[in-house]
């Protein structure tokens, strides 16, 4: 993949999303996620060991913490931190142009405090 | 600081730099810069203990590597990994618009492999 994180955005709606590691260091992951449209199955949640740290690049999306009442909408720039374990989902994502992630994974407990 | 990337640019250059940090953890920062027309000092090189991972969001700059002939333009999207010591400094970024940075430094000694 050439290292522009907009390259070989989809054109049109995809069956799944994309899901691209750009650095992987022991602990650490930085990949680059492309979604169309997609949302996380019905009654799914994200349950990560790991702690996230995530921007949403372009497009747009909806966020659902379980721990929360709504859905948070997110808009190009907005970034959150996930602490590990949180339950998470994506409630949405926008149909009609890709929404592009970029997500910085890590490890807590491996890194030396 | 807002939790958007966007948010707070400047409307016009400004005489430095801005540097701020959006997570820090143990061996791990990651940080948005913007700047606004500003480049490293002439002769100035960074030569870092960590390595990163950085990635020009949004604006235009100019990457020069030492170990290189010449700069590599940046364009919104363009990502790279800086090796630590690898030294290096900005040539020049755009007048016109910010320039917006998304950093990710991580010591590589400091996470267990």
């Amino acid at each position: 993949m050439a290292c522009n994180l907009f390259a070989g955005l989809p054109m049109a709606p995809e069956a799944a999303e994309r899901q691209e590691t750009l650095l992987v260091w022991p602990g650490l992951r930085i990949e680059r996620i492309v979604s169309s449209g997609q949302a996380s199955p019905p009654g799914f949640w994200y349950e990560q060991a790991d702690a996230e740290w995530v921007l949403l690049v372009s497009g747009e999306a909806r966020l659902r913490f379980e721990d929360e009442a709504e859905a948070r909408p997110l808009q190009a720039g907005d970034w959150l931190h996930i602490e590990p374990r949180r339950r998470h989902r994506v409630e949405s994502t926008a149909a009609e142009t890709p929404t592009v992630w970029l997500a910085v994974h890590y490890a807590q407990d491996r890194i030396r405090g």
